[in-house]
């Protein structure tokens, strides 16, 4: 089974995008961006993860992503088929994507 | 080094909130959540991560959680310690935290 690791000073770009969505729509927008991410983002040079989180109240949708480097993300965000399925994404929830960086990592013992 | 993992259908219960924050505070924000993680919140029961990202516009800081349980988490939100750090963030970014659960995990290879 697929496994994400979050290590502090990773040295990878993180996108992490939040989805406000009605919560009729949460369980179309998760398809979406898990067809989206199964069909072309994992494919891509540089992809490293996609993790895609559904909000227990129905509100939310987000996206945790990791990439190889910012290059390797920029160059995504201009690709046809990666454009396709984000518009889908936004005809379905409102958008809030930023860029991060791990700063700080705790664990259980 | 601390390792979080991600894994679909981890049954754990999840917290991200991204707070936003002036970029000039940013950085103090990194660090009362760092202090909190580390001083009070990882010593918790139930506690199995805290991750603390910064964006690299300056403008949002996240922390990304894993609790073993909706109970242990329900347990934190009436600790005071935890709420007083929670109270030292919230002046310093505006909190808008939600809980997660993960659907879909796709990694590189």
């Amino acid at each position: 089974m697929a496994e994400t690791v979050i290590r502090a000073d990773d040295d990878l770009t993180t996108v992490i995008n939040v989805f406000e969505v009605e919560a009729a729509k949460q369980g179309e927008l998760v398809s979406v961006l898990t067809e989206g991410a199964d069909k072309v983002v994992r494919h891509r040079p540089g992809f490293v993860s996609a993790n895609i989180l559904a909000s227990r109240d129905g509100t939310r949708v987000v996206n945790y992503a990791q990439w190889r480097s910012a290059a390797d993300l920029e160059a995504i965000l201009t690709d046809p088929a990666v454009q396709e399925y984000g518009k889908k994404a936004a005809a379905l929830g409102k958008p809030a994507p930023s860029v991060y960086s791990v700063v700080s990592v705790f664990t259980a013992s």
